[in-house]
């Protein structure tokens, strides 16, 4: 994209309303627009994150062989009185009524309507298991929206349900789940250090709320460091085996992690003082098994291998999309502005011209722009290079392609790396591949 | 896909409430499921095609250099009492209340957000024209929803709106998107003619819809046969130039072509007789140029040349997204189900098995399905083989590779073509080639 044709407004004052970085961030680089207390309209840098991030979350989700569908965001309230759960969801459900005066709402979550879809399709024990999921906008009527996309009220969620036959099985799925959300978290470039959560009624260990470590977030954490040294990505799991799933989960929960809620002392004594991490986390996952709760009371049985019905065991696993475009800033910034992750980047690199109308500049910044115009932002504006630079910092592009007059008449880039300053002579061609990962060193090195 | 692990629930029975054959076969082929009148959840198969469908959509945007963002759903009222037309919609709105009392709307459409935005970002005339759209759900509380996705209460749609400085700049906007349009329709595998539609009080001859020809569709239409002929994607047209674009865009409205809203008898007659089509067509887009009309209402000024202010030239540019998986199957289908284009289909092939179990069989199948299991939905059913045909059929895949016993002994697969049932005996890698495109001959040729 050429800057000057963008509709990316980069904003120099700090706005008045944004209480934390990420939000603030967010305006000043043109990722987003509010346009209601809590809703928010995304810009095309944001969207392209948004997109990214989602992506990420799919792929992994689709690794463990969980099916994309997509459900509405409206829903019937009839659903809801079958759960029980409309009276008792309280004022965060925003509630509807259409012309006709049948009783609707804006879908805050979905588990309702999958156990109702999963009846109307699935009618015996040798369907399942099944793992389904779709990213779709929800709604939560908030009382005081806050902290930008990280607390809106309309937000982009991934959520998955899942229907196992037994509660093996469905502690085989949760702790594949598991394993799922660990990856994705690492692929976006952040470390989101899983913690036990309350489980309620249900009891037992299966629900984790996944943090994303920063700063500014709303809980407090405590966790053994061996937490976030581990590389999950190249982590050995056989997933279609019980027993390799149980290795795998207990390697994670063996470690001591719980937020101030259900922190205990006794239990953090026994961590090792050095491996002791205190500090703050935002929310960004939560896995959950919750048995035959929504089954039974919706009254959806499968056929069992000897006829008789049974009530399928579920789990719910959510990820918030938009919420963790705000908590990847807030866990990757610097004062100058966002640093974005190679994988979430909405461009791989800003190319800057420092002289536009000059012969060998334009030459150079296009020859450059057209090896990938849809990985660069071409600030082609007619700007002083104070600005230019300062704009490329607040936008957190992974790389910056700095063409002024003396190098370009030499072919020569200035490359700079946003995340640790680093800066590089190169010539075009090198300077290309090292942005593209076309240089052998490929992205880890980067 | 393993169609055994697949959310893909195929009926046999015809659903009762289906009145038209994209409704009914997308129920029969487990695409969709309603979950609320005029509210449907999209199951595996219907969604793969919705994101193919979006795609291509998003694709011919992105080339006539239009932007993406994303607008929420729900909008706050207060934009559309400065419009006016708040009070002036319709009972098709659906209103909200939320839980502070303010008004808040789901959107219907986006003229009122997008000037709004516009005018936050953009105040100089050198910053024009901007064309930005989005692909995002929308409800309209139809009285009386009907014919499946073609005409429900929730549903996707990619609107674009463009911003202009002068009447001119404006009309070569409106001629790139027609191009466009004519572009991606063709891309997804039907025929959608442009119709000159009703300007209203604007005037002037800037609103076309285009209709896909189908014998179920809402409209009566009379158009000359030239304008089915063309081919859009090899039009040589320079979006750059005025001139080009004035070419382009008398090379299509010269010819005959009319809704039965605003046909007329007299000009029918200049056609030549053997070049006159009458038929019927379902509306899957309209582009529509409106000038003035929602920045002068909002008071969204920019500066000109001269220092003074001047209200931007709009237009806006709607293509059903979700209405088009109906319109594809209404123009692309028979008494044994759906036909999909090869653009568009959810997966290139089916692979029935037709005796699991059987050691040759299975290698066969898994081979076949292994070289590109996201492309191949895998009927490893233990189910007659007159099912899985049916099955197949109903469901549309071009291609079916089809692994009979006596074949698979000698490494044979047979291969259908859905469009023309023509039948190929082929070994395994002349059937992927063909299926896969990777045969040298391409998509065309198939």
């Amino acid at each position: 994209m050429r800057l000057s044709r963008g509709f990316l407004p980069t904003l120099k004052e700090v706005p008045a309303e944004a209480q934390i970085a990420s939000h603030r961030l967010m305006l000043r680089a043109g990722l987003v627009r509010q346009t209601s207390a809590g809703i928010y309209a995304w810009l095309p840098v944001g969207l392209r994150v948004l997109r990214n991030i989602e992506q990420i979350v799919r792929e992994e989700q689709n690794a463990i062989g969980a099916q994309e569908v997509l459900m509405p965001t409206v829903q019937s309230s009839e659903l809801w009185k079958r759960s029980g759960r409309y009276d008792a969801y309280g004022p965060e459900m925003l509630r509807i009524r259409d012309r006709q005066d049948r009783e609707l709402l804006y879908g805050p979550t979905n588990e309702e309507m999958i156990t109702d879809l999963f009846g109307q399709v699935i009618k015996s024990y040798r369907e399942l298991p099944q793992a389904l999921y779709h990213v779709q906008w929800k709604f939560r009527d908030e009382l005081r929206p806050r902290f930008g996309v990280m607390r809106g009220r309309e937000f982009f969620m991934k959520d998955a349900y899942s229907f196992d036959a037994s509660y093996e099985d469905a502690v085989a799925t949760y702790r594949r789940m598991m394993l799922a959300y660990l990856r994705t978290f690492q692929r976006l470039g952040v470390r989101a250090v899983p913690m036990k959560a309350d489980t309620g009624p249900i009891g037992g260990d299966l629900s984790h709320e996944f943090l994303v470590l920063a700063p500014t977030g709303e809980s407090g954490v405590f966790f053994d460091a061996a937490l976030e040294e581990q590389d999950w990505l190249h982590e050995n799991v056989d997933i279609a085996d019980h027993a390799s799933l149980e290795v795998f989960f207990n390697g994670v929960t063996r470690f001591y992690a719980a937020t101030d809620e259900m922190h205990d002392e006794t239990s953090w004594e026994d961590v090792p003082a050095d491996r002791r991490r205190e500090g703050r986390g935002i929310e960004v996952g939560h896995i959950f098994y919750f048995g035959t709760k929504y089954t039974e009371s919706m009254g959806i049985s499968v056929s069992g291998p000897d006829g008789a019905q049974f009530f399928p065991e579920m789990g719910s696993y959510g990820i918030g999309v938009s919420r963790l475009v705000g908590a990847v800033i807030e866990a990757s910034h610097d004062e100058a502005g966002i640093i974005w992750p190679d994988s979430v980047a909405p461009y791989r690199a800003a190319i800057l011209s420092l002289k536009p109308g000059d012969e060998a500049v334009d030459a150079l910044c296009e020859r450059l722009y057209g090896a990938a115009p849809d990985a660069f932002l071409y600030d082609d504006r007619s700007e002083r290079a104070g600005v230019k630079f300062n704009d490329a910092d607040l936008m957190g592009h992974p790389w910056q392609m700095i063409v002024g007059p003396r190098g370009a008449k030499e072919g020569k880039v200035e490359l700079k790396r946003r995340a640790t300053g680093e800066r590089f002579e190169l010539t075009a061609e090198d300077a290309l591949a090292k942005v593209l990962g076309t240089d052998g060193a490929g992205k880890d090195a980067a």
